[in-house]
């Protein structure tokens, strides 16, 4: 792959819109636009200062493609540290794909997806895991996905990683600064120094670990389950919600109705619905939701939304009812677990409900919204995710999870290697790997397979 | 409508892309930029001259929105005329939706569609009829239609229609000068130069009237039928001529098979067209083409492409067909009619096809692509649309139409009062009315509702 060459590619997204941004990067994008580009004021692009904005038309020998205005970014104060323009064109197909070809046949190549975020990161201006971020970022569709994917991007997560290798080396500096001196004894001080260092590095990378399966979650949204006997009226409550939402949701110009059929943003978090039709009636109820699709549907949930009929609340059943349900939770003790109270209005007694009370639970009505919003802030709440402060560092990146996981179990192996007394050109080895782990989020560590994979993911243009 | 507060839209099409630019404008839209963006050298947007792009981050209150570039122009030097912002930020929904709501929330209104257009028209940018040309520009997909769209933006047609206006309006100060005088003798000499002046506007507006239908067939596509028998190969032939025309379409991204289904540009000029399947096999060739519904679709069409099956020619039969085919062209006189001679490589007699020769007519395979390009240059060559210089002016919105019809009737009626000896007070009636429908082109003369009716048309953000 040559990075030497000047690229070309839409920015904006494809389809009919009052403008459309066609950028250029490399060497000679400000000279093979000044030779297209005709402004108003006749001065040459080569003359003008970065971050200007001309205007004029772009031509094609003698023939005008479009009025447009043009703006100028001179290395290194770019997005890619390249030479940037960026031609905001008229939103039509036909001009933008004229103008592109355009560029292509004046010397230009079209881009590869994302390859004007990957030649900045090549120049330095990001580094690999704030490119992540910017795909992140693009794809983000929630308050807390944004949140995370915006932290990423501005290097809060970077910015640990490199702490943590930073003192990776400080301290395989010090083992191998010990090497030379390998005739003497070990000062135990430093041993003791070396072990706590290595705690406090284990217990940053558990946490960053941890935080995966939240970070995933708030990435691809909670997946939630709402389970029940046929007619309870599930599906009447998932209409209810997404109806509600998507009211508020539909503010987003283009979100398509089928993009968030089964998807939900309460408080900027995004829940999965996982339809779990289904469920026959027989009299055992644990045997009822028993079948092993529904269980697999739940075991791949994090909220089981359980609910009942009240109309059909018997005394007599209760007991059994709440026996069966115990089984339910002990089954999914990791799972969060609500009780949803449905058809309120039909209650015929009392005092039934409160049977139910060691139990978490919400009472609804799914025909009359009654209980709706209950039922949201409970779910909201639950996971804390909304309230994710601007400095939570959370993993969202299987690349960067995996990384991690190997960067841990090379820091266990130097752990272990310190209490078994191994010498420390052997401990090295083990701190070295971590370091090579951590650069490899960084981009430190990287290879051409790795930058086609990461970079492959995201849209032209970017 | 109010015109004097400040506006926000996102100027790009919605969907997902590497950046998407969402547009300010009014008195308000560097202020209000201002206290929501936070610049990385920390100056302040009001001390920044125009046309510059600045780096920074957009702030709700203390939680950033986004990293985004940020392109100020002020008052007049913007599209609008007035203050004018652009937002260039990542190309998320989330962050769109989120941005827009933000400006909404500090003071700004969500811009009705085509409002920023109708700004620049109301601030004296631009005039109605370019106006009108930016939604056509938008619009345009073929080479053709974006010529004709970009001359009426940049002021091609306007000037013609101003033109014509000054010298009317000069006609009618004559005309009630001579009012003034009107005791005297006419002056047979000026009525000599008044007639000229007349017959000479006719012929102009007669060639922008007469341009309209090409104008339209250029704006909507050329309208062709394939008719023939059943497995003549009509089929295989559009099938052949998309093809091969959508491997050149297909390089301009989001171009869907849907949208090109039955449209095909070639050589610049878009081609529609229109399915006569049905066409009955009879002896009686007219006869069979004869259903009704297939008349119908021949008269929509402005070529008539008459396919034969070589394999089926026969010498008995030419003289009747040939009898019949002068029927139908007779019929459809106004129509290109070419006769498609298909199957060629299944020709018995090579003297068969010469009996064909009064008629326009190419040879060709649809199953091995023999003569397409044959087929196709005949078509492009037919309308000279393509060769439409820079300068032609050609009218292709039925408004315009419709106000050139109203001015041409004025004119008539001016002719027919001079000749019948009317007194000039009757005779600037008329002429006052022609001048005010050429005003209705380019805006001198606008009411609310024609321009609620133009910019309705516009997308949002533009």
């Amino acid at each position: 792959m040559n990075y030497n060459d000047t690229i070309v590619a839409l920015a904006t997204p494809s389809g009919v819109g009052a403008i459309g941004v066609i950028r250029v990067s490399g060497n000679n994008a400000i000279s093979i636009s000044n030779n297209l580009f005709k402004p108003l004021n006749n001065k040459s692009l080569l003359d003008q200062p970065t971050h200007t904005i001309h205007l004029g038309h772009i031509y094609d020998d003698d023939r005008a493609l479009d009025e447009v205005l043009l703006s100028i970014f001179k290395d290194p104060k770019s997005y890619t540290g390249e030479n940037v323009v960026e031609v905001s064109c008229h939103g039509s197909h036909y001009i933008q794909s004229e103008i592109i070809q355009l560029f292509i046949r004046n010397g230009c190549r079209a881009a590869n997806p994302g390859e004007f975020t990957l030649r900045a990161f090549l120049n330095g201006k990001m580094d690999l895991s704030q490119a992540e971020a910017v795909a992140d970022l693009i794809a983000s569709d929630s308050e807390s996905s944004h949140k995370i994917a915006l932290q990423q991007m501005r290097g809060g997560f970077s910015n640990k990683i490199k702490e943590l290798r930073d003192e990776l080396i400080d301290f395989a500096s010090l083992i191998e600064l010990e090497l030379d001196f390998s005739g003497e004894d070990v000062d135990f001080a430093d041993l003791e120094k070396f072990e706590s260092l290595l705690n406090r590095i284990s217990d940053v990378l558990k946490y960053l670990i941890d935080s995966f399966s939240t970070g995933n979650v708030i990435k691809s949204g909670v997946p939630i389950s709402i389970v029940g006997e046929p007619n309870v009226g599930k599906s009447t409550l998932l209409n209810l919600l997404l109806d509600d939402e998507k009211a508020i949701v539909s503010d987003i110009a283009g979100t398509t109705r089928d993009a968030i059929e089964d998807e939900l943003i309460i408080d900027g978090i995004k829940f999965r619905f996982i339809d779990t039709a289904g469920i026959r009636k027989t009299d055992n109820l644990v045997e009822s939701i028993g079948i092993k699709k529904t269980f697999k549907k739940m075991e791949d949930s994090r909220v089981i939304l359980y609910m009942l009929d009240c109309g059909k609340l018997k005394n007599n059943d209760v007991t059994n009812l709440i026996t069966e349900i115990k089984k339910i939770i002990n089954n999914y003790s990791e799972k969060h677990f609500i009780i949803v109270f449905n058809k309120i209005e039909l209650i015929k007694n009392d005092g039934i409900i409160d049977l139910f009370k060691d139990f978490d639970s919400v009472c609804i009505s799914a025909k009359t919204g009654h209980g709706l919003n209950d039922l949201k802030s409970k779910l909201s709440s639950l996971l804390q995710l909304g309230k994710l402060s601007n400095n939570d560092t959370v993993i969202t990146n299987a690349r960067h999870y995996d990384a991690l996981m190997r960067a841990s179990q090379s820091i266990n192996n130097v752990k272990k290697g310190l209490k078994s007394g191994l010498t420390g050109d052997l401990l090295s080895i083990d701190i070295r790997e971590s370091i090579h782990h951590f650069g490899r989020i960084t981009g430190e560590i990287s290879t051409d397979d790795l930058l086609g994979n990461i970079f492959s993911n995201f849209c032209i243009g970017k």
